[in-house]
């Protein structure tokens, strides 16, 4: 693999988005040969395995069945999209991959992370990210920012309970794979977070062409 | 579980659909409560990932996805309709499965043998089936029954070559599990396969029923 491949990750309201598309911008006016990608990736096949997870008329749906598909559909958009641009020299920048899958099904609903793991290290034929940016946030700290106005109601402390436990997921699997995975405070301003995701993203890449040199 | 789960497994021209219709009408004429089953198993869920893996149009699907969508569509087959019925306690017989994954993807396609099994042990929550009925046969002799007759041309030999492998591949796996695997030679007459079929599934009902006891 001559590419670099670089995947960012983070909970609802941690301001990933925003942080994506100034990346682009950056990327883009340094003239870095880049791609942007998502799951499913624009591989058709992909998509059709979305549909039927996303089909409301599929209310039976297994986890388990769920969790198979997701890595299935994952293993294409690899196969087919990332891994050739790879081959290519490029830099792939992927919003969520693995992670996601194993904080949101395997910690959050409860199916196991390693579970979760060992099916995306077979769908991903062992492609890992060289890098991964976390923005983390802390879901306590979110909560208490709107309880100063008022008390949260059922449905709310629901969401919360699993919004809470998908910004603890990710904190666990920083824990785990601290190499790989960078943290960065999305508590910070907006410019402070894009300069340290930019930091991180020109820290690998000087440090790939030192290494080839 | 109070059921009990019974496969059978076999390569092309074994014989398979032959048993498996004698051993239907002997079971119905002995007043079991028996199901049998095959996938997709008649989920819908099940079928729509199927029509997916069987599409003309998707050619380009990698044989990773594709082996994750038969665990997928295997997953569902297992939640939805093999379980409630074991639960129910009914005899549940499958015409294939984990094996023929394991077989025609791991051995034949050199997928691997432990990757196909270890999906698979996520996809049935590590159901196991309490005997697998296989039926053996020689892919050599029935090539050499051919030879005899006149030489075998490219394709014929590829389509053997595959099949060979198929053939080798259950032989493989039934030394990996020779408590659960229980070959019958598919070379013996129909009635003596019958015979031996029959005798197998017996015991084992009897077993359970003796140690329930």
């Amino acid at each position: 693999m001559k590419g670099l491949f670089i995947t960012i990750e983070g909970a609802d309201g941690s301001g990933k988005s925003t942080q994506i598309e100034k990346l682009k911008k950056y990327l883009e006016s340094n003239n870095y040969d880049f791609v942007f990608t998502r799951e499913p990736g624009g591989t058709i096949i992909s998509e059709a395995i979305r549909d039927i997870i996303l089909n409301k008329d599929y209310m039976e749906m297994s986890h388990t069945t769920e969790a198979l598909l997701y890595a299935a559909s994952r293993a294409q958009h690899v196969e087919q999209h990332i891994k050739p641009l790879l081959e290519q020299g490029k830099i792939v920048i992927c919003d969520r991959f693995v992670d996601s899958s194993v904080v949101y099904q395997g910690y959050s609903r409860g199916l196991g992370i390693d579970n979760i793991e060992n099916i995306n290290k077979y769908a991903t034929l062992g492609l890992e990210p060289e890098v991964t940016i976390l923005l983390d946030i802390d879901a306590e700290e979110g909560l208490n920012r709107k309880k100063d106005q008022r008390e949260l109601d059922r449905l709310e402390l629901q969401e919360f309970d699993f919004h809470k436990r998908v910004c603890e997921g990710y904190r666990e699997l920083a824990e785990r794979h601290p190499d790989r995975i960078k943290k960065i405070d999305a508590s910070l301003s907006v410019e402070e977070i894009h300069n340290e995701v930019i930091n991180t993203i020109e820290q690998i890449i000087e440090n790939r062409y030192n290494n080839s040199k």
